[in-house]
C-alpha cells in the first residue's frame, strides 16, 4: 500500500486532504508507504487520472480524493475499526462543511505560510496560482490575517457547540469527522506561527486531544508552533 | 404522550424546535396528543422547569428542548427506527449547525411573518423581544429580506453539496439530520410568502422529498406557499 502526498520543504506534509487520510489509515491500523510528491513533479500522479493529492494505491486499487479513500479504506477494511459508524450520510455533511466553511476560511490563514515552505523552485507557480483562483498575491494574503484569523474562529462556531458537550465530533471516540476537521488544524499546524484558537477554547482542547492519538500522529509533524 | 407546541393564528405551527420534534416522532412511529401554546400562556409550561417548546410528556417523562427530545425517543423506543444510525454524535455537530448557521440566517427571513401570524395580543410582545435581542423593529427585518434569502442560500452550501450527491442528509434514507434542517424550511413554509431555495436547487428537491414523508406531515401544514 502506498499514500502519495504533497510534500514540501524539510518533507514537510501540510495538505488537509493528505492528514485527512492519514488518520484515517491511523484509525484502520494500516500504515502504508509514503511516496512524497511536489508541485513541480505532480505529473507522477498521472497514473490516477488526475494530479491531486492523496492518492491511495492498495494492491490494484487507485483511489484519489480523501472522502472516496475513506470510503474505501471503510469497506475494504470492514473488520478494523469503523470510520463511520454507520452514519456516512452525517459525515459526508461534515466533510461539506469543513471543505466549504473550515478551508475556506483557512486557505486565507495558511495561504502565506503555505507559500513561505514551498520550495523555492515553485513558490512561483504556488503564488500565480493562488492569484489566479483569488485576484490575491500572497502579500495582500499576509494583510488580510487578522480578518482570516477572526473568520476561521467564526466558522468554527458549530465544532465550538459540540465539543463544548462531548470529547470528540463523532461523540465519544474520534471516528471520521474528528479526522476531517483536523486535517484543517493540521495546515495550520505546519503553515501557521500563530494562534489559531484562542486559550480556553473546547475546539483547543479537542486539538490537542487530537494531536495525541495514534502515537502523536500529527504532534510528531515537523510544525511551525 | 403529549407535545407542548407553540401555535399561532389559526393554529399554525411555526417553531422551527417543534417541527424537528414533530417529524422525530413520526420517524418513531409516535403520534402524541398535540397541547396548543400561545405566547401569553407560556407559564403553562412552567411544569417542565423553563419557558420553551417543544415540551414531551411521555408518562412520567418530561423533556423540553428538541435535541433532548431525539435523544429520549431514540432510548425509550429502540425497537421503532433509529434517528441516529449509531452516529449520535455527528447529529449533534448538524444539530448545532443547523441551530447556529442555518436559523442565525432564517431568523432574519422568518421574523416578519412570523409577526404577521402571531395573535394581535402577542404582536407587542413578539416585536418587542426581537428588538431587544436584535436592536431591530419588525420594519428593519422586513427591509432586509434580499439580505436574508442571500444569506440564507449562502448558509445552505454544505447541505447543497451534500444533496448534490445523495437523496437525504442522513443518506439513502431520512433521519434525524434531516429532520432538523427541515425544521428551519417548515419555519419558512409557515411564515415565509417568497421562494426561499432557487429552481434547480438539490435542496428544493429534498425539501419536496421531505414535505412528502409521513403522509404529508410538511406539506399539509397551514404554509404560506
Amino acid at each position: 500500500m502506498k499514500l502519495y502526498e504533497l510534500s514540501l520543504s524539510q518533507g514537510r506534509t501540510v495538505s488537509p486532504f493528505v492528514w485527512r487520510t492519514r488518520f484515517c489509515l491511523a484509525h484502520k491500523g494500516l500504515n502504508p508507504e509514503r511516496v512524497p510528491i511536489s508541485y513541480h513533479d505532480k505529473d507522477q500522479l498521472a497514473f490516477s487520472g488526475q494530479d491531486r493529492v492523496p492518492v491511495l494505491v492498495d494492491g490494484d486499487e487507485v483511489i484519489s480524493d480523501s472522502w472516496k479513500i475513506a470510503c474505501y479504506l471503510e469497506d475494504a477494511y470492514s473488520f478494523a475499526p469503523s470510520l463511520f459508524d454507520g452514519a456516512q450520510g452525517t459525515a459526508l455533511m461534515i466533510n461539506k462543511w469543513a471543505d466549504h466553511v473550515q478551508l475556506g476560511a483557512m486557505f486565507l490563514l495558511c495561504s502565506p505560510g503555505t507559500y513561505d515552505v514551498t520550495q523555492d523552485e515553485d513558490k512561483p507557480y504556488f503564488a500565480q496560482s493562488r492569484y489566479e483562483w483569488t485576484g490575491k498575491t500572497i502579500d495582500d494574503f499576509r494583510a488580510m490575517e487578522d480578518e482570516a484569523l477572526k473568520r476561521t474562529r467564526s466558522a468554527l462556531e458549530p465544532i465550538r457547540q459540540t465539543l463544548a458537550e462531548q470529547p470528540f465530533i463523532a461523540g465519544d471516540a474520534p471516528a471520521f469527522a474528528d479526522y476531517c476537521v483536523m486535517g484543517g488544524f493540521m495546515w495550520a499546524r505546519t503553515t501557521y506561527a500563530g494562534q489559531v484558537l484562542e486559550d480556553g477554547d473546547p475546539v483547543e482542547d479537542w486539538r490537542q486531544r487530537m494531536l495525541d492519538l495514534f502515537e502523536g500522529l500529527g504532534r510528531n509533524a515537523l510544525s511551525m508552533e
